[in-house]
């Protein structure tokens, strides 16, 4: 049975670089505990692993910012450590806390033993992304999504989440030669996977290199970037359709690292708050979309306050594309995911602000 | 009784631009926790407070690192908030925590209450200057610091350390009113308290923007960057003896603002690792000396990786100034404070290497 076809393709659209009535916006982890609705979800699941791993509670959790607020995108609930976890290393979420991996990477013969997993065991994901896209009932596109490779090692290496990345940082300068063989496995092991979410029904796919930030001038290129390029390498263009489908990368942090990743062979370039829209567009050039980048603490201020802010951020975009043929594009999303404290009207507020002010910007 | 003559102004003539044999290093956080007889003081002082309040204690561990080490500067031993301490809001430090505040800084009654502080219940840390200053005896210079007044706001607000700054920018970006007065009396608490510290034998001083770099785009120049150029404005160029005191501003995070700190009043420019010093030293030009960057977690790695990164990071400054006059010079550092489970016969490598591989470039 085919999908449904697309009611609202805005955001599509502006990853390719194509004009739109107004700019698309989605937030990253908007299906998240700031919503009660998801907190009641997850208490029945049990767990976050729970949500997670189950194809009714995935989709429901799924759609439900988009009951809320008019959303350009649904994003598939999922965490961006599912790949470790199907190597076997045993992803969970304390109560409060963190991801924890029981197993860690820290070792030659924790890498003599690290492969590429078995798809199958990423079954569950796949599964969802289908049951969320025929829920969504081509009402707006969906995005699956992975860690990048880098991302992934320093969870694997270091267990969990860290403040300082001593641990993984003291491999790479160490043994160099291991943390290269780690990274080319994850790269596989994420083509692969983001392969099947495209097979399953995503319409787009971004790639999550939260802790690229982390690394050194130099480093970054070599350990982080290099890595997600071999996954792009291996993108699906395509679906099964021949629907072109679009690729985000995101490095929190990389601002500085702009003309370094303007040649990526993706469609969208993520950004966080630290960077100016405008100089990035400038910096970029033709090739690419952009995606960011407004401070999730924004949030916290009153409706008055997260217009000016949202206004702000689009004007700093400068005029969006308009009329045929391509040119430059804007998604608007957070710099970062939203925070579990948000109040929801507040998100209403920026939603709101962003279809209204982006309307009126492109028709001055 | 005046303080001995400088016997090593490695360090001072690299913050004035000035050509010399070797480029210096110091560690920021260089008298720490993975110095052993840094760890039998502290114990012995019982605790953090307890040991940066006693100027015989500050003194000791301020030189440990000098016994080991052949650093070409000293800093004095305290803490980036002692001056919303001497407000009034209370500093503590748990055991294997970060700072805490009794008090903190989040209404407009708060802020009402809030003043300069009398420079006399900071006391401690001028004499501790001038006891450290005697002790050196002229062997390196003594740097004075405090954190900026953005970092000190951060703190004020959130309490302690905070992994999101959800407090402190959702007042910003409720209430900028309040935070432009906090800043203000910030930056002229930390003018004051710098100046205090210059009196008392400081050499060079270094305002930590430790926190700048969380800031958006826009949000760094206005709230962070505008008070770091407040403090600059009222300080002291010269010592009591007509020696020119260089000013050092390191804004962790703050690469992509290099732009817009070229321009600063002060001597020397702080970078983290995320920067490339060569491309850092085009943009800034001819205006300051460049501190850094070396990521801190090379120290875990052995000798020879270290000594390889060193060298990486020299010849990413490229050649550095020599012959009469003024021109590019760069001071080595870490790019973030040394971590406390660093092995110390690291740190040896490290300041060999940099000593080493500096005499062969310039040679070369």
């Amino acid at each position: 049975m085919p999908f449904a076809p697309l009611q609202n393709d805005t955001f599509l659209r502006a990853c390719l670089r194509q004009s739109t009535d107004h700019t698309p916006v989605w937030l990253m982890r908007q299906a998240g505990r700031y919503l009660p609705e998801y907190c009641a979800t997850r208490a029945r699941a049990g767990s976050f692993m729970g949500l997670a791993t189950n194809v009714d509670y995935a989709t429901e959790v799924t759609l439900q910012p988009l009951e809320r607020y008019p959303l350009d995108a649904a994003i598939l609930f999922s965490d961006i450590l599912t790949v470790p976890d199907a190597m076997g290393l045993g992803l969970s979420f304390q109560q409060g806390e963190g991801p924890k991996f029981a197993k860690t990477v820290r070792t030659e013969a924790d890498v003599d033993r690290l492969a590429v997993p078995d798809m199958d065991r990423l079954r569950y994901v796949f599964d969802a992304v289908t049951s969320i896209r025929r829920a969504l009932d081509g009402r707006v596109p969906l995005i699956g999504f992975s860690g990048s490779p880098w991302t992934l090692a320093c969870y694997m290496v270091e267990g969990g989440g860290s403040d300082d990345y001593r641990l993984v940082k003291g491999l790479m300068y160490s043994r160099p030669d291991l943390m290269h063989r780690i990274l080319a496995i994850n790269a596989d092991a994420v083509a692969a996977y983001l392969n099947a979410q495209i097979d399953a029904g995503a319409q787009a796919v971004m790639v999550f290199d939260s802790w690229g930030g982390v690394l050194a001038d130099g480093k970054f290129q070599e350990f982080s970037l290099a890595y997600t390029r071999r996954v792009l390498a291996q993108l699906k263009r395509t679906d099964a359709n021949g629907a072109v489908v679009p690729r985000i990368v995101f490095t929190k942090g990389g601002g500085l690292w702009l003309t370094d990743m303007k040649d990526l062979d993706c469609e969208v370039l993520g950004l966080d708050w630290t960077v100016n829209l405008g100089r990035a567009r400038a910096l970029v050039g033709e090739s690419k979309a952009l995606q960011g980048n407004i401070d999730p603490n924004v949030l916290f201020a009153p409706p008055e306050a997260i217009e000016r802010e949202v206004a702000g951020v689009l004007e700093s975009f400068g005029p969006p594309h308009q009329g045929t043929g391509q040119g430059p594009t804007h998604i608007f999303n957070l710099g970062h995911g939203i925070s579990q404290y948000t109040p929801p009207e507040h998100v209403k507020a920026l939603v709101d602000a962003v279809h209204r002010h982006s309307r009126r910007l492109r028709a001055a």
